[in-house]
């Protein structure tokens, strides 16, 4: 049984290879988002492709057990989407990835956002080629998840603390939450959101702009 | 012994989330830079204090066993410097990084290089509050360091590989040592240069500035 995951991690790891070498050719940012269901994940993504969406080309990779509903509701904003149901997996892997991209053939330059399977362990474990995991946490779900699910935590760059809107109604500590994170993972970065009234998210956009320049320096020919 | 090392890594994690703290609140961007002896840290940071320090107040935290002949370089170029001299130890800690920065007490908004002791091991395991760990390996060194000392590469966010000017002299291929260095930090990014010519440092300022703008959208209040 060991040995049967080590050679799909392998085998996955080899294709997320691939991925980033295309992403990295196409000038594409490319975030594997990452949360519990219920984060606000597909709420929040609407309002950035809104956002964004009229400067620079937005893709979304949909991952869910079952349904099109959410990739229907990206695609309103004129964003391109693509629904990937996953059946009984609880991640994507880096192979889905690869064939939503041959579906989508997106502009280059732009920034590909993964929504993975609402899910704290199972996608901690597979690249799927990103540049960088950002972790969705909503304040109704209690601010010792860092503690908790702590792969998740220490392999993402980012933590986007969602629906601050409802911090007056719920036993949530912000400055607790930010603790418990940066114990698993001292250089995550955290900005605190809501995706419904907007509070913080221009940080959010502001955290997405550095990460192309980041990509544009490193993809730049020596 | 277990019980006495854990407990000096809590400490040295204390200091170090104080530290980060200060730097979030005077918008500075602190990078960790970590080595072997003789990789050319020294000439990069003189490279680029020249390059940057016309415009953003530069500091340098420069960490060696013994003497400070490296902080005199940097002096020159017109940046804050000081000299950590850590006697018998392989690795700056946290507190050494706050008591210099008391010392030096640099302009806010400016990026603050540590120059870690030349060590690939000790240094990986001691968090100093940096925003980022940039390790650099020249190709004088072979490809197979990525491999040899994973803890590193992987604690790493930017491999430079440097002097790349001696390429045509060496038996170093850089595709391998990506693809080593991937294969122990998929996400790991990569900038040949060489701090001699200049060649590829363009590349180099550009994610510093790519790192500074993560900070400021990190650090605006919500």
């Amino acid at each position: 049984m060991i040995e049967i995951e080590e050679n799909i991690l392998a085998h996955n790891d080899h294709l997320a290879a691939h991925n980033r070498e295309d992403f990295q050719r196409d000038g594409t940012l490319a975030l594997n988002l990452v949360s519990s269901p219920g984060s606000g994940k597909t709420t929040l993504l609407v309002e950035t492709a809104k956002a964004l969406g009229g400067d620079i080309p937005i893709t979304v990779i949909e991952g869910d057990q079952q349904t099109d509903l959410d990739a229907d509701r990206i695609r309103e904003t004129g964003a391109l989407a693509v629904q990937v149901n996953t059946g009984k997996g609880c991640h994507l892997d880096a192979d889905m990835v690869r064939r939503a991209m041959r579906t989508l053939e997106p502009d280059p330059g732009g920034v590909l956002f993964i929504e993975n399977v609402g899910n704290l362990v199972c996608p901690a474990g597979f690249d799927l080629g990103e540049a960088a995991k950002v972790v969705i946490l909503s304040v109704t779900e209690g601010a010792d998840k860092p503690l908790k699910y702590p792969d998740m935590f220490r392999a993402a760059r980012l933590m986007l603390i969602n629906k601050s809107d409802l911090l007056p109604y719920v036993p949530f500590d912000v400055e607790t939450c930010i603790e418990y994170a940066r114990r698993v993972n001292p250089q995550i970065g955290v900005i605190t959101v809501s995706a419904l009234t907007g509070d913080g998210m221009d940080r959010w956009y502001g955290w997405i702009a550095a990460q192309r320049a980041e990509r544009a320096a490193l993809a730049a020919t020596g």
